[in-house]
């Protein structure tokens, strides 16, 4: 059945590609999702599945149920936009100013619609369920996975699998990392209040700029010298502002600042003692300061069965010189929410192909990716269904026998 | 003679009142004065004198000669405003929007335009020559007394004397500084150039806001540990920006500073060490930087027997509880460069008076002082004038008797 | 055979107790080591191996040749004590003033030694060859292994294990960890000289002490901002020294330290940065420094598949759940440069004990162990020789049936 | 009379330098004087005065009232001696190992018993009282002026000189400062306490070295941010001492340091804010400290009438071109005290002289003097007595006429 299956996907990736660059021409960002949802949801409505739309608030759910009794598998693909210009010269280029799938998440879409197509053509033959998430909000905290959770869309759900194209990665090539493989993903900012003044009476003022800077050097100590060296942790300060004029010590000074973990203790951890470096450093200069630590997604936590089994398949398919080990990413992603909830795995799909410019990062301007990236994601995603279901015992290379024949 | 002159600056006074509301309701900004020196030119040439116009630039001198010979005295007001938004409530308020007279120098001029006006009346009486000098741009270095003095404003002349009205000081009394009274100020800016990136992937930077950080605290140094305890300075980074996103590295930051010294030494070595601190600090973190170090106005330094001369008059007009030695302020004052071409004092003349509301600093959108300063500016002025040209001996107690006993 | 070989082991193990208490009563420290290795060459001559002493300096070399044909298997016992006082109350406490057996090097000797005696004694049987490595000079860099290999202790060797009686385990587990082990462990000193002075004349000196603590400050940089997150790294300073009397500034710091790091780029980053840090910092406040970076052992990288061998036999022997995986250990261990050279694999053997009061940490005055780890050591090290000959297909569980079934 | 008095004096030159060597070779440290005290109470008994001895402790008063009425003038000299080890090559050097008069205490005591000498042989013609202070342990805080004067030596005194020694002073010249001349001298301890633990593990320790380092760092912003730019002030830490090995993070870390100061409200607000600091940093690290402040002498404040009456009559007596004024000395003096209680000054004879090798600074071992440093005080003193009784009005330039016409 894989190589029917796979022989489908690729008849029908014209139409994907079509699906894909609509969505990149009308880009919607984060819980402004509107069309999109809508297409999705149109989409699923006449491949005969069972939809619910407004999940969690913007999320489109599609169920699939095989006639043949068995397990209950979850897909997912994010369906948000970026707000940047898109500054790509191609006919698909964003049509809205100041908007953009500088993600992929167009991409992952489309890819999941084609699976879902090429599914639903074989119900009578599936053995178990599955079930197509269309998240919306990944991209900005706290995110579309969180309350499609609540609103059940994984519930009866065994197992869940995601993909992200990798603009990293050769196209062709697929990454997995058992464990950790995303870190959580914190914001934090604080303000620190002193008493502003001439630049020629520091003694008539508390000096917030100086105090701020002291405590930026002081909140290094968190990772040299608290947090365990085998573990990883990252604490920035990205932005600093205090005063205008050269000759005023101003009142105030405002840091902004992200960190980056993956041990839950740790993360706590890490914000408890940022918010005692802030209270002493700024208390010894005579300062105030106010602390606020927003928690974003938390680590990604790949389990180490799921992530095998995929990966296993991923190199039957591809062969081992196409599946690399990948070193955890430091960003988010709350497909983290889903993996606390049940098993699964979260892989990375090759993207990149300088022959198509596809060579920028995420989130740059001129981000693309090589289309075919969508197949990749697909065949990957249909076999893992099938080998779940199959209690890992697919005969993947029996099965496409006949296609590596050819 | 002294009795007879300060009866006619009281009569004159509603003049000077009239004079000075109406610089203060049409002020002009340093380096943009025009209408300001063609109506001090006016009232001067009005009354006789040799008038200069456009003297360094904007500048206007009036010269008085004494009919019987004697040495040359110059006094000095300055005469722009600042581009701050006057915000009192008061009929003579600025016209201009955003430009306001917030520092007290219209009063300067104002009394000094009667100080000619009065002596101009007994010019067959004096003993020697007068030079007025009316200056453009105090408030902004380059400042304009030093192209005056280019200009020849101080050829010839023996001795200077310059006044500030005051709004710390009570309505009343007068200050004194011998040697230094106000601080050499400069500017500095330095750029700290990292290499910016992802807030996640500090080891892929050069963190240019934790270099930057570690460099206002290291400047700390200067002061505590390189400037000789016995002598002042003052380094004050007044502005601090570096970055936007809470989670990306910036890739430069951005400082800039003030620093105030008394001894040119001092303000020498204080320039060279910043340079120092910012190159090691960089260095350490593998940063670059680009460091700017601009000289304002050297420290005025109050010459030692002239100061004593007027604060010596000063007790006898107006009685020893009105007169106070006040405390060096670290604030820069163009006067400076006339005190380095020839003796000579600045002094400070009280212009608080809550009952007016002239209780706001200097600078502040609602300054304001109490006139009536200007009287006291010209009683000194005209003083300092006779006794210098008579050598110090100038009886004031004898010669304001009449006007006691009244 | 397995189950003769292990039945020999438990018929000499009085005989093993009475080696490893002799060695625990006189023990000889690093590089001081004379009759240890003279104990060691006359156990294994009397077994009839070929014995080389004085390898690499002191070191001891046995080899048994098997009858039959096969590879060469090497097994390492590190035999040197410490300089600390022995504070336990035993039988066996050390004869020898501040000197001590408190790693439990005299534990692996006696272990190894049991294994030699055993092997021997069926050498008609076995297929290979095993080489005993009894190696000195291992608590103190730069170590005994390093010349042993110089001297040829691991010529013709194929691969090679090792074990470490562990304190921090209980009795009867055994601990494992795939890839980096133990970390590298190198020391740095910093002599910060500036110029020393009164401690009320700061500007005529240049103040080391507070240069130091800046640099003391700024080294906490390189771990949290220069090091990769993913990767570990320590940058420990241990010891600060600066002045003697309160009131005078002195002329230099001293500051000694030390470096964890288990890959060899980021050492090498590190050390390099340090430096860095050194110069600059010292420069920014005019002060110089002198800095040196002592590399100590590398980091020790256990082989995968042998790790994964010796794992799986220890499962078999011991049952999964006395297996663990250990997270690696930031100290240093000179076992790392045999495995710089050949595969092989140091695992961690359970020696804590509550009812032996065997619960002190390693180096600690009153540290024992359970001396039945030698039992655990010597039969996963005979396990691990004969699968290693039969490539990996030796059958555990059928070869032990009948004591199991006792 | 004054030349009679300076003629008696140069002829008992010969004895008091005698004096002066007695005391050199046979020094007492403070608190610990027993012989010196006696041989000074002997040699006052013997001119006559009323002798109070045990004076606070081991202080020596010595009364001489004059046979007229008049005010009460107090001289004061010192008698306490160092702990160092005295290094001269000179025929008086201590024969007391590690003890020395390297601060000139023992030339101020024998100038000032010639000064006794001299005033007592004209009794008769005095029209006043002098009150000899000889005292003990200057060098040591608490010191002995305070319970000397508990003790009653300024009873009934309207004025106090003193003297020291200067070798920074060219021998022949006399130093005068008015106003605050010597800094308040205070000391500080911060004990940094955290937990110790191995340097590889540094997340289970609270690492105190480092944070120690940080408070220094930190305590640089109290001169550079919080004193009076235009006040003085020093924060000197002057050693820290933590750790001993490379590899462990120590338990705690020992500063002492150094304060120094005029104005007594910037004295008070050092004291708190060093504890300010001491506290926040500590407690950001999750370490606590224990801060001592032990005050020493205040600061010594010259008061002006006398500094220049004393120094007006340096001018009649040796020439304007031997009279200097000097910048305030940071070091502390307990000759405050005196001066908190009556009005007086406190100068500086110089007493340095290469052709005797008098180079070398105080307190160090080679330290000497030009003793006819003696010959100034003593005439200093004598003349500053006199014109205190004649009200201001000795005509010192026509009582030596006779002597300079010789």
């Amino acid at each position: 059945m894989l190589q029917q299956l796979f022989d489908r996907l690729r008849e029908i990736y014209p139409r994907l590609v079509e699906i894909r660059r609509d969505l990149h021409m009308y880009p919607e960002i984060s819980f402004e999702e509107v069309e999109t949802p809508k297409k999705i949801a149109r989409f699923l409505t006449e491949l005969g599945l069972e939809v619910r739309t407004g999940v969690g608030g913007r999320g489109v759910v599609g169920i699939l149920r095989g006639e043949k009794p068995g397990k209950t598998v979850a897909l997912r693909a994010d369906f948000d936009a970026l707000p940047i210009q898109d500054e790509k010269e191609v006919p698909y280029r964003s049509r809205i100013p100041g908007k953009m799938h500088a993600c992929g998440h167009d991409l992952h879409t489309a890819a999941l619609l084609g699976v879902a197509a090429v599914l639903s053509e074989v119900k009578e033959q599936l053995a178990g369920t599955v079930v197509f998430i269309h998240q919306f909000a990944e991209e900005l905290a706290p995110g579309g996975a969180k309350p499609m959770i609540e609103d059940g869309c994984l519930d009866g759900v065994d197992v869940i699998y995601g993909a992200h194209v990798w603009a990293g990665l050769p196209y062709g090539t697929v990454g997995f990392c058992e464990g950790y493989a995303m870190a959580a993903a914190d914001a934090f900012e604080i303000e620190v209040t002193g008493r502003g003044g001439h630049g020629a009476q520091p003694h008539l003022t508390v000096d917030p700029l100086v105090t701020a800077s002291q405590l930026v050097v002081n909140l290094q100590n968190i990772v040299s010298r608290r947090v365990d060296p085998l573990k990883s942790a990252v604490v920035t300060v990205g932005s600093f502002h205090s005063g205008e004029a050269f000759n005023v010590i101003p009142h105030s000074a405002h840091l902004k600042g992200t960190v980056r973990t993956f041990d839950e203790d740790v993360r706590s951890m890490v914000e408890e003692w940022i918010g005692q470096v802030v209270k002493g450093t700024c208390e010894q200069m005579g300062a105030t300061a106010k602390y606020e630590y927003r928690r974003g997604y938390p680590a990604l936590y790949n389990h180490v069965e799921e992530t095998r089994r995929v990966k296993r398949l991923a190199e039957q398919l591809f062969g081992t010189g196409k599946v690399t080990n990948m070193e955890p990413v430091m960003g988010g992603e709350d497909f983290a929410y889903y993996l606390q909830k049940v098993p699964g795995t979260f892989f990375f799909v090759g993207g990149g192909n300088p022959e198509l410019d596809a060579v920028y990062p995420h989130h740059h301007p001129k981000f693309d990716v090589d289309e075919r990236a969508m197949l990749v994601i697909g065949q990957l995603f249909i076999t893992a269904v099938l080998d779940y279901w199959a209690d890992g015992k697919l005969k993947v290379e029996e099965s496409l026998n006949r296609f590596k024949a050819q």
